[in-house]
């Protein structure tokens, strides 16, 4: 069995959604555990994850230093960040790993996804990314062909395009590593945005993929059985906050579809992965959402929201 | 065939040494026709590559947005400049091999090299990295707990450990990707520097690895036929700046370390070159020094300082 599992964010921040160097490494190290458990039961594992606060620093450094060093566009910071947050990881699962006396080894590539550049989310950017900023210095940004946007009282905060994946490139490779007996960690932060120029020509564009759409093409394209879209809570909650609230199990995905359509799921966080979760069900795959530690449950099908064809 | 190339600062910056996204992008793309003629003639490629100037500039961001951002290690760096790079070498060569109608592609392994924590060169750290500073902004990081000389004129600069790779981790995987039929691009900078802790877990260490010293581990763990370092000379030369200046070409290895015992190489430039050829070449592989437009010749027979056992 192949399990593509999607680390979020509480998989490699703190608590409170800092990325100092420390709170990356202990994060990593905690969602190693139950993944190395995994690996351990035999299941050939991808791992996909998120980078938002780590590219937020990585664009914050750009823009204070940018009268001494010059700024790398946004695409190159999503690249900066497969290659630390690879790293953490391998680090952090080779140990789980030889704790447990598996020889498994993880593998990371540096890797790409295709968007397009016709895609109409260009023109109208609506991802926030980064530090809050007040008025006037986000009016200088915007001078300089940002877009930016008035997020009340908190301030103003720059927003990106959010465009569709279309094709994770480094799916082959990726097959290849699988096919060889490595974990592979691949498509990391959504993977880095690139369109084809009418030639064929990759070039990269600035601009954040939502990682769990890519994690749903990933797992297409290498023939998944199962994605695991890892967050903080252990299923999707249905009518959240009122009195019926109640946890989704297992669900057919017409009427995973039904009940997104009736409810309100917030539209940069659990909206995205149960849209990402529909899309790899209606490829006739099984797509799990649950908390990190709940992963080995879910798979056993005692936990989480399972999504199927 | 299997010929493992390191590309040196000259494929990934402006010739005046500087690292502009676009300065990058462009001899990049240069870097990459050379390549994609010796891909097409069918031998299998794996490529390494420095990172001096993209990870000083890392290091100044790093600095300049401290109190604001937190500051990640040196390691982290390095791989982070092994996404960037990784990227536009992905794209560049994806386009170069197209344009030549040859179907193989190309993969980026983050990886580590294995370095001793009992490494002499730990306690004097001698690699200048990063940019010059005044000698008061020097000693408030030397409070800091970092080394820096006085370089004279030019101000002081921050001197970084960098001690002997032992290991590529990621030579298995790398193995695994060329078998697949890719191009592989494995240890850039040198490798993201880890120590075994004697429990046998990773951790990275702040440290800066030669990358030809690390090319010739990996092309050794490879079993590569031929380890190229492309740098901007055609060859090296004996005599250099002297009336009997000349060239060297082909040259057994003992005898190019008495000439490396004789002469003055430079030691943070054609000194490790030589050294790394020569382990290369005592491990019984071909190593040749030559300039990246002059690979082809080079591994023809017609170019460059050719190092055998």
């Amino acid at each position: 069995m192949t399990v593509l599992i999607a680390l979020g964010g509480n998989a490699m921040t703190a608590p409170d959604g800092s990325a100092r160097p420390g709170d990356q490494m202990a994060a990593i190290t905690i969602a190693a555990e139950p993944i190395a458990d995994i690996v351990a039961a035999g299941t050939r594992v991808v791992l996909t994850h998120g980078n938002g606060p780590q590219v937020g620093n990585l664009l914050v450094k750009n823009e204070i230093a940018a009268s001494v060093v010059p700024p790398v566009p946004l695409d190159w910071c999503g690249a900066q960040t497969q290659g630390t947050i690879g790293v953490l990881l391998m680090n952090a699962l080779d140990a789980a790993l030889r704790r447990r006396g598996v020889e498994t080894r993880t593998a990371v590539l540096v890797s790409r996804t295709v968007v397009s550049a016709a895609d109409g989310r260009f023109a109208e950017p609506t991802k926030p990314i980064g530090r809050y900023l007040p008025a006037d210095a986000a009016a200088d940004l915007i001078a300089h062909g940002q877009s930016w946007q008035d997020f009340g009282e908190r301030g103003w905060r720059r927003v990106v395009a959010s465009p569709e994946p279309s094709e994770c490139l480094e799916a082959a490779p990726a097959a290849a590593l699988l096919a060889a007996g490595f974990v592979v960690v691949c498509s990391g932060g959504g993977g880095v945005p690139v369109v084809r120029d009418p030639d064929g020509t990759l070039r990269g564009v600035e601009a954040v993929i939502d990682k769990d759409l890519t994690a749903a093409v990933l797992a297409r394209q290498l023939g998944a059985d199962t994605m695991v879209i890892a967050t903080d809570v252990d299923a999707v909650v249905q009518d959240f906050g009122l009195p019926s609230a109640r946890p989704v199990g297992e669900i057919p995905v017409a009427r995973m579809r039904a009940l997104a359509a009736a409810q309100d799921f917030a539209p940069g966080s659990m909206g995205p992965k149960v849209e990402a979760a529909c899309r790899f069900a209606e490829a006739g795959g099984r797509a799990v959402i649950t908390s990190l530690h709940r992963i080995g449950d879910a798979l056993a099908g005692t936990a989480g929201t399972v999504v199927v064809p």
